[in-house]
């Protein structure tokens, strides 16, 4: 799968979590991961968690690293898993950098303070995940903690994070075809 | 999903890792995770990772902690997956009880040494996968690490481990229901 | 599966035919069968049957108790076949209470008078049902039948419908997970 | 799909359930339903239902009505969902012909008699399903009833119930082309 | 599958390209192929090939044969490969009637000029084709050869097209049920 | 996909057609192909055309140039439509080099001579097609003609083909990844 970091800042909306946005905007073709920083703003119209919509919790943040994931042919599950894992490589780097935060599902947590937000979803050609991992935390509307308040330089975690992601897939990639089925 | 952690000593020889092992074996009813300690001795012929059958490099631990579990009606990516996170789970678990662990795919590392030995497969009815990390590294064909050189008793390892790999699939199960679809 | 059965009355018109709206209706998250009644009245552009579309004839009842059925990551084939099993569940309910009523296909008929409607459909994240039943028979665009007509109080037949669907689905969940495959 | 009665007599042991048996014995191609009467005798290791392998429940009746029913490229799930409603079409038959006979998942009974024997399953290429019906109840080894107990020859009821099977099966096609998907 | 060949001419605009709209439009149910002749106009908006919406080159034709295909529950995979299937039966007719017509993917061109136009995708219930081949070539965005150019009439060509298609797929379907699955 | 022809000369008995032989014999991992020439000799209990069996019809050439193709998790639908594919392209290459031979289904014939062989079937866990063509066409059980007879040489046939087939895949991919779905 293709991968991009964009240098320029990109707000996230939520409009961005359809298929082929990655196409239509930076001409990616099949399987990729784009990510990009800035801010966060996704109205309750474009929210795609029933249940942040039911509780009424919109999502912003003033400065966020967000990456978009879009696999072709792919199920809601595997899409699950595979954000799942993302969460995990996300918690790793960032222990790793001097944190020390804990995956809760899809969420990361600095003691009661919320670090990233997640969703998995489909479109009826393909599984789409947005990660989004706070850069600053102020004004946040619950409490937060960001890449800045660790020190963290977004870019090289960003570098890290996407080329872990796209080194996973093509490890389970060889998985897939080396083992034989059994009774 | 049930699961159960047998106190008495079962050896693992490959041979346990198809469908249906759990139920024929312990009347478990549906997708469930098996955990036992004992003795592993997996021949060739018993192999399921071509890759491993290849090199001809057999699967031997005096002592060893394994998983068996099964997931009905699953296809071979959401186990590769599944595999994948579990080992993320166990990584987490060893550094938290001091260990300094390092997750490779579906294999654990602490420096050379390796920990663990895993594979997921699919049967015509069900995806399988087996985990097994070494209690004791003693007599093993590559310099190995044990729970027992990390002080770390395996029933309490195993217990964590499986009650941790059951709520991840609770928390999952509630992901797959919650998300509107995108355009 | 969760179920519920709604004391307040609720008009079916088609819109509640889609992904989501138990959940967001009454925060059941998962598959779902809820039933209530009301009046029906299913205008062109709600109905989800093309040949009823074509045939221009819209749904019509003074009171109708309804089934929503939501299963989700369900193919249509598999909500066809539900829907089916669902109607053979409601004749033998309402045959047992003195009736003599004929299933055919997914309508239920006592002699020319028609019980019944019903549609199975998916959305892209789910297969969904509509079964619906006549309390009253007055005013319907074709000759029909209702509840009401035999006698039979429409909250125990819908407990005992519902409570019939989710057994059923309950028991072959385990027809599931005990068979083995063959060559 | 195709559907033969065969009027000579044939034993079923269990061995008949595979995938293209029906082609390799009858060269009837694809989906198709075939119906015979004759001993039915299962040994254990022919057995599909592992809950019966494990209770050590031998099948053996002196004369059966078996109908062997394949579809290709059909998951497990349609397959149970088929011999369910395969199982309410002939209690439906039964009680029509006037028996007063129940169904309990898929099996039937007649107050404490049984009266039926039903596995689904699924080979690599297809989905099968094995509903056998005792024509006489003597030397069963639990107690039983069969056609000829309630006057019912088995002929027109093989005829009745595979022409049923495959009428309904007919419709459901119908139904899986006729309906606008909803969001 | 059934198929129909139009007498009347037909302009294709895009929109036709939709789930159930052969259905709605010709009352006919299930799999089917419709082949038709008339101007060929796809706006940007309608179109379903992302590469042609960005290179901003819409489609336009003063007379096209075009064959709309659906096949329900179909993945786009499948849908993809019958395209390629139907492109190369287009080719050897063409090829049969005198013309020097090479393939190229989903696309035929003599020399430098382009004689089709093809798309592939699919709803939520199923899966789509749209084939156009150009009837008279003058006035198209780029240089184009269409029927008339070789001498053929498009009523006998559609009808070879068409059947050929048709027949193909009976075969196949023969094909799906008549092979043993290996190890 | 990879791909490779073989120098040396090897034998088709059928055994050939399973999972994981490309990888075991060629440590090749993945979907691939591979091409060779060598004596075919298929006995009756390794073919996997049921037809063929049925007509006990065995499988002989003296010298066939054969293409094993496995692609991992692909349905049979998928498999039997790259066959045809397949077939057509082998079709139009023997065409390029003077030959004037038709396809009819998965079989090429010139006249009443038969020139190929070919089955697509599944594993559980990948679809397989042997695709056979004559080199020598002496003592073969029905009247054949092969690449000999037309002064082709097999090397730069078997070249062009399985690159050809490469190159549709590749192709195929791309557009799985660039169409927007449709109502």
């Amino acid at each position: 799968m293709q991968h991009v970091i964009l240098e320029q800042a990109l707000t996230y909306t939520g409009h961005e979590l359809r298929s082929h946005w990655i196409y239509s905007k930076f001409q990616i073709q099949g399987d990729a991961c784009v990510a990009f920083a800035g801010p966060c703003e996704v109205h309750l119209e474009e929210m795609v968690d029933l249940a942040d919509v039911h509780a009424e919790s919109p999502i912003y943040s003033e400065q966020m690293l967000s990456l978009i994931i879009e696999h072709f042919q792919a199920d809601l599950r595997s899409m699950v898993l595979r954000q799942r894992l993302l969460t995990a490589q996300a918690k790793d780097l960032l222990n790793a950098a001097g944190a020390s935060v804990r995956r809760q599902g899809d969420d990361l947590y600095d003691g009661e303070n919320k670090l990233s937000v997640s969703i998995a979803t489909v479109s009826p050609v393909s599984g789409l995940i947005h990660f989004g991992i706070n850069i600053r935390s102020e004004n946040t509307p619950v409490p937060t903690r960001g890449l800045a308040d660790y020190g963290i330089a977004w870019q090289g975690f960003a570098r890290d994070l996407v080329q872990g992601y796209v080194a996973e897939e093509r490890s389970m990639q060889e998985a897939l075809v080396k083992v034989r089925w059994v009774n």
